[in-house]
């Protein structure tokens, strides 16, 4: 949005510049009128309170007023709405007054979907004579007061009238808002609730990742810390900032990772199975679709945080202890360790397919920025999200691999019965690979296309095509 | 896009809102119009299909209708025509029902430019008594299906008559897309080849780096793996992993930089030549030019896999073995190295240069994003991408410089007369410094801007602006 | 913007395409108004040129015509005036061609603020019969010319006249561009300064950096590499290449963090004591609140730079030399470093610390990245930069404080009574921490978020209020 930075630095300049004054009318006193229409009047509006009390209103900048309701409405066309809908009821007795004038609905609630309908909706209801406008909910009043609008400009605006939701998205502009046209009065339920959410695309996804972290930080800690305190009193302790971290981290990244192509591959076999499309999906799988995004996102913090511990192994303190220690070891028993090309081999390769994976991982986090994903098209989109993200998850299970080497069927690695981390953090990731590569052999992939091109098993259109009656519809 | 979120997080809460149903007409039965019929009727619109035969549609969630296409198309003004563009003749005899109404022309080709003009103009010439609007073709129809609209939601609408089109707009608003107003018809083509687009900007860099990353590969395999195997029997494989990866990455990084600034030059070297800037350059470097921001992202890969394998070096295994074995040596041999300050001063210089180049680097790739390079202005964009663009190459170049240090002109460096990759990706960067340097010199730069300011060697014009007649024109 | 894709990737294919010829008139054959004019001809319309002297104007492509201003006028009803500001006056001539016909002011200033009235308003007052329309200045010549529109294609356009304005936007999106419509003619004055800014906001930001970044140098030069060389004869001179730029960068991030959160403590203090939000801050306050992202973003630069720095410590030279040195040493006197589990724990807690405080900048950098904080609401919003915000600085505080460890009361440290860089670094951001835990108390916080809910201490409305006469404003 270019006009983000239009508007911040004419911010300071244009305030107070002199425009041909229009005169709007607020309803409502309260915090968010006063701070809306001081910064109306600041930008060249000329300003009418509506209010029960005028004589009780508080201090206003020089040249504005604050009159009785009516005496108010009938100074403008255009009137701002800054009540509870709790109290709307008082604009019955107004109607006369406010018939074919715009009303601005900017009230919000403290609950999603508190109400059947929206607080527009339901104004549009008892002044029937009056053009509704939604906007300005989304704004925060004290943004407007100090002029800090460093979060979004967008001013979501819907309204059934075009001519008075123009009018508002005027006055948007003018006091530095970025308007955004939502259409129809029917998308103020929306536009009301959208004010109240709280990263709801977030939840399933954090709360999923902080769980499985608890669960690996006590598994490792029974295995790391306790079990060798216990076996040989050792104080292994200090693991506990970044070795052991270290091992909850990729697992974490790699399991959230198969998590975001897991529904897919279900909704695969749901499709194959059920022979069609056009049948909905259990509400789990649909909000587990709907969140991949997201998980996603989790992972590559995850596989961000295991980059950067990873790269400090060589600065921190216990490392250079023991490297040092180990060479004074093999001098002082004379046994110098040989090159081995094999451990070369194994040590190189999973730092190669650790790096290459998280390259391919940060690329699918750069391309679901917003203004990166809407630079591409459909087909480009499937593209870098479907093959380069099992590229991805491929690298990563392969770096998990190549890293576990020759270990994973030594016994030696069992403590207390318990394998290492990195043998559990296996199982999703390659129980989806395996799942995916029996999908794309041709006997599943070749229905599966067909299901997905709109055809079904158990349709006479579908029989009718495959008689060869031709298909001439998109 | 504050809408995506919008929409995103609203899809599962509002998607059976009750809305006052108005009618929509489907033609066709097929895949897209199918998706397209069912998320509108979810959306709380009313929906009719018109089909050749009505019997065999399939089925359809209860309450859509299924009719002939003249019985449909008098149920709505709006009529989606969900049908491919070879069999719109049949349209022709319905020109009377469709008399004024809205046709919205979702088509796709299978190819790029397949038919001289867009499928919507063809419908506006088959049609003429409608107006007609292209809209939703970029969209997918599963997608649409399954609701999880994770890629764009940018939904590309023309058409020359601008109500209709607002109606169009609307009804994507409300199935959660975010309608772009793309203009008149005219843009339809545009619009048409979009979604049939696999990132054409991006071919000629990821094939040229293709191309030069196969070259320095062998050349590296040779001089590092084949040399020493013939020549002394070492088995060096295993630096097929990352030793080999660390060379090439940054080659590439650095060449693919300097091709990137490489078009600038010759462009002011021709413009020079010419003695104008109003002739067209060659093809070549016109479609060059227009690729620079995808070169320098993929130089920019590059440099950040080359800042990944260098940052993993203290962590290999051989690195390890090779420094504690130096260390054993000195020892056994009772040698210790004394501290060279120069050598010191080197290694820091070239790793410091390094992390400059690359901090720059990363600023030039994060104001390549579409969304920040949105808010700034042409003359900010021209002070990052050019002034610090060639900062930037300056410090890449230097690092390389610093890093041969004093090896450059030692023969030992040679293996069978091959010198090593880091001289080769030297030659054109250092070439495009060159030039750079020699074009900012005044008796280059003073004519150079004045060309690009308009004048021309050849010209009266120009003459007269000399004469000091005078310049009032922008 | 998927359109900047769209139109980038189209550019090339639909040059030529033949639209129904439009004409429009370009006054002026100056650089600016040929090159826009080429490009509207090559985009399908007719083009005519107006010029004082018709035959001295230079080649232009075969068709397109420049006629005197009164000829050409006569040709379309859309005209634009590629003319500066200085020479309008020969418009007022023209009066009768121009009326009622669509004038786009595409012009721009020397300086910000030139004149008291924007250019286009200007032309309006001149030719008060004509519809004006401003547009196109923030585009640049050379690239309309060359196509090369890596930058922003956005093009403000503002206006009075709805139906002008269309059919500017209309030319806009047919010769590449995205228009953003900026609503009424009052916006020309920003539309005009814009393309003149360079990074204002940034500026403040910079220059406190630099100045803090050269007084750090210097401190760190007297203690690092004068003092050892007075003192001790050591030559230290290879620290300035990343030894002091690695103090110097942690604590130049660490005091930019504490100063994005400084003012909005400052704020509260202020609002606190005057018990109102509705006085308006002292101007240095309010710039300062307005660059704070500024802030935050040069601080995240110099984290990164800080972290590059200290990943590659391990390959410099001097580091390795000193760690085999040890070794040696220690073989020599045959005393091994037993290990110390309190300075495993402290070196592994300042690295994590340390992480997990880079890994939350990078997320406040990114959320402050336009296309993401547009998808985030005010609550979001808040949520991130405030709450993670705080504990970003309190990571990378507690990172500052358990590296300087036990060595903080230690007198070997002052150098010439001078005391390490880290422990001048953390007294502002602990001075912001303390005040913050201070705010944070109930006896503060309660009254200040009363303040900021529209509260005042001297006002009736609010006494009003307490006596719990009801609040139904918003």
């Amino acid at each position: 949005m270019g006009k983000s930075s239009l508007k911040e630095t004419s911010f300071a300049m244009n305030m107070n510049s002199v425009h041909s004054r229009e005169t709007v009318c607020v309803f409502g006193t309260g915090d968010f009128g006063r701070s809306l229409g001081n910064k109306m009047f600041q930008c060249g509006y000329s300003v009418v309170f509506g209010s029960r009390n005028p004589e009780l209103s508080g201090l206003h900048p020089k040249g504005i007023e604050v009159l009785s309701y009516k005496e108010a409405a009938q100074r403008s066309d255009l009137i701002i709405i800054a009540i509870h809908r709790e109290h709307y009821n008082f604009l019955i007795e107004l109607a006369e007054e406010l018939q074919g004038k715009i009303l601005v609905d900017i009230s919000n609630n403290l609950k999603i979907n508190q109400y059947p309908e929206s607080n527009a909706e339901y104004l549009a209801e008892l002044v029937p004579g009056a053009k509704i406008v939604k906007a300005f909910n989304t704004i925060s009043a004290w943004a407007l007061q100090s002029g800090t609008l460093d979060a979004s400009r967008q001013a979501f605006v819907c309204g059934d009238d075009k001519e008075s939701k123009q009018r508002v998205m005027d006055i948007g502009r003018t006091i530095g808002l970025t308007p955004m046209d939502q259409g129809s009065l029917k998308a103020a339920k929306e536009i009301e609730n959208y004010p109240l959410q709280l990263f709801p695309m977030w939840k399933f996804p954090l709360y999923l990742s902080a769980a499985l972290c608890v669960f690996y930080f006590v598994y490792c800690l029974l295995r790391e810390v306790i079990y060798p305190y216990i076996q040989e009193e050792k104080d292994n302790t200090f693991f506990l900032a970044i070795s052991i971290p270290n091992r909850i981290f990729p697992g974490l990244a790699l399991n959230l990772l198969a998590l975001v192509y897991l529904p897919g591959i279900i909704a695969a076999i749901l499709q194959l199975y059920r022979g069609t499309k056009y049948s909905r999906f259990p509400n789990w799988l649909d909000h587990w679709m709907l969140c991949r995004k997201q998980l996603g996102l989790v992972a590559l913090a995850f596989a961000f945080l295991h980059v950067m511990y990873t790269l400090v192994i060589p600065i921190r303190h216990y490392v250079r202890w023991k490297w040092s220690s180990r060479i004074i070891n093999q001098i002082k028993t004379n046994k110098t360790d040989p090159f081995n090309t094999t451990t070369a081999w194994l040590s190189d390769s999973y730092v190669a397919l650790g790096i290459l994976g998280f390259f391919l991982f940060v690329l699918l986090g750069i391309t679901s920025l917003p203004s990166v994903s809407n630079t591409v098209n459909w087909r480009e989109f499937r593209f870098v999200q479907s093959k380069l993200g099992y590229l991805t998850l491929i690298l990563c299970t392969a770096h998990t691999l190549v890293f576990g080497g020759k270990r994973f069927l030594s016994p030696s690695i069992l403590r207390w019965y318990l394998p290492s981390i990195y043998v559990l953090s296996l199982i999703i990731p390659c129980t989806v690979l395996v799942l995916k590569f029996i999908l794309v052999m041709p006997c599943f992939d070749r229905p599966l296309t067909r299901i997905r091109q709109g055809w079904e098993r158990n349709s006479k259109v579908s029989k009718k095509a495959q008689l060869g009656s031709g298909n001439n519809e998109v």
